[in-house]
């Protein structure tokens, strides 16, 4: 894991070098800017856009080409991150040990960094210098659909829609399938298209992500069952407390470590499949599929 | 007001028709599209995407180029007036006399009927067939900064933090330019770009649009101290009762008066210069100097 281990730890700088330059040149009252700041900047692996970055490296490109975008697609995550966390929603207090952003600056500037952050992302790809605009046309209108209501939003709704019941496992996959699928193979579909790949490849790398997307949610059940709560930062147990349907429950924990094991195989067939220098992520897959938090 | 009545009802008509559509034609849950459609469907003067198909048609080009940016322009105006209803916001439950979104659908679903409606809107700009990929960009570009923090949700923010005190004239001017202006000029502007005005006539539009902005302001104000409570669909006084900073408290009801005159006549000013045939813009701008709800 040498190699992605330095391109995480080099490209994560630049990234939050990014978000942070991006919301200081902002001409907004201050308490708005450090409100967004205040959730963009509380960590995380930045999965999204390593997988971004990764898939251009992935065409020996110039990975700096995708900061923007990166950017953008963190903004996004992070403002569905605040949304989620509101007491008319999940109702969290912590996130990564840190009080939410409502906790913090209260429901009404939360809901509003949470707008905020969603706006900008759509302008930080307009602005992008280095591809053309049709390319970045293609990004504006694939983050739309990836976090809007047939993507992001559609997930959560379901998800809220789908509380205190048992759910099938078509139901289960249609609520992680857009609740982080789509914005996750948004990412790597983002880095293909920034590196100008035809249309066939940039589906491939939609199906990959869409196999990352299951392997991730997967793992993130299996942890909340097995996982170590100082590593997590969080309890475990928290979905069967909540009643939240998951794969261990609908599919027994063998059978969700059998699926977890297929859904990387599968992501790594498809990578394989490219022909491209696809080691960046192939460890990033990896990563996903075992790791500890 | 011949002509600018026809002209408004035909292209409610179409604009109302095509909110419907889009909304209908996404794959998303039910009861999302439901929130959406209720809030979209709420009526209203719909005075933006009037301005910018007015704008569009004083170039003598084709309005209906302006339609899927209409839409947009719509689908912000509403995502803002839902999250701005919300609880934890201004706390309405009446608007235009019905059951604000929250009411019916509950807090969750609104705050993402709202995030799926401004997500929604970039996407329409870009799917547009009408006008080249650059002017694409521009509109998405101009409609994230008229949008987001320096922009509306800026605006909204200087109105939270300047709630139960007095303001000055130049922070009112601030919350007003932003919170309403913002997006009334992104409308003029919008029209001006797709109908592929020079950068010189854009700005002149941007200007037109910012003065007509303070007017609709100033007029605003006004009605809340001497409208007909049945004709406005709300209770008069409720700026006073909210300890709401307004332009009559600040300049006195006759001053206030006097500044609505000004800024009509620049705004007139400034669409005389351009030379263009501007016939229905002075209507407008006469409508909304002069309006009683």
């Amino acid at each position: 894991m040498e190699l992605l281990a330095s391109f995480m730890q080099k490209h994560k700088e630049l990234l939050e070098q990014q978000l942070r330059t991006s919301v200081m040149q902002m001409k907004a009252p201050e308490i708005i800017k450090e409100s967004m700041l205040y959730s963009l900047e509380a960590g995380g692996k930045r999965i999204r856009p390593m997988l971004l970055f990764a898939t251009i490296d992935a065409f020996g490109d110039k990975v700096e080409k995708g900061l923007l975008t990166a950017a953008a697609i963190e903004m996004v995550h992070t403002y569905s991150l605040i949304h989620d966390d509101l007491p008319s929603m999940d109702n969290d207090d912590l996130r990564r040990g840190r009080p939410t952003n409502h906790k913090v600056y209260g429901d009404a500037f939360a809901i509003l960094a949470g707008d905020a952050l969603l706006t900008y992302s759509f302008q930080l790809i307009a602005e992008t210098a280095e591809v053309g605009a049709e390319t970045k046309l293609k990004l504006i209108r694939e983050l739309s659909v990836a976090a809007g209501a047939e993507g992001m939003v559609g997930g959560q709704v379901a998800d809220i829609s789908g509380e205190n019941r048992r759910l099938t496992l078509d139901e289960l996959e249609y609520i992680h399938i857009h609740k982080t699928g789509k914005l996750l193979a948004f990412s790597a579909v983002a880095g293909a298209l920034l590196a100008g790949a035809p249309t066939a490849i940039v589906e491939q790398f939609r199906k990959f992500a869409h196999h990352l997307g299951l392997a991730f949610q997967i793992r993130d059940d299996i942890l909340d069952l097995e996982g170590n709560e100082q590593k997590l930062g969080k309890r475990t147990g928290s979905d069967t407390f909540n009643h939240k349907s998951t794969y261990p429950a609908l599919l027994t924990m063998d059978g969700a470590k059998k699926a977890l094991v297929q859904e990387i195989a599968k992501a790594q067939g498809i990578l394989q499949e490219t022909g491209l220098n696809t080691g960046l992520l192939m460890e990033l897959t990896d990563l996903v599929a075992n790791r500890d938090h």
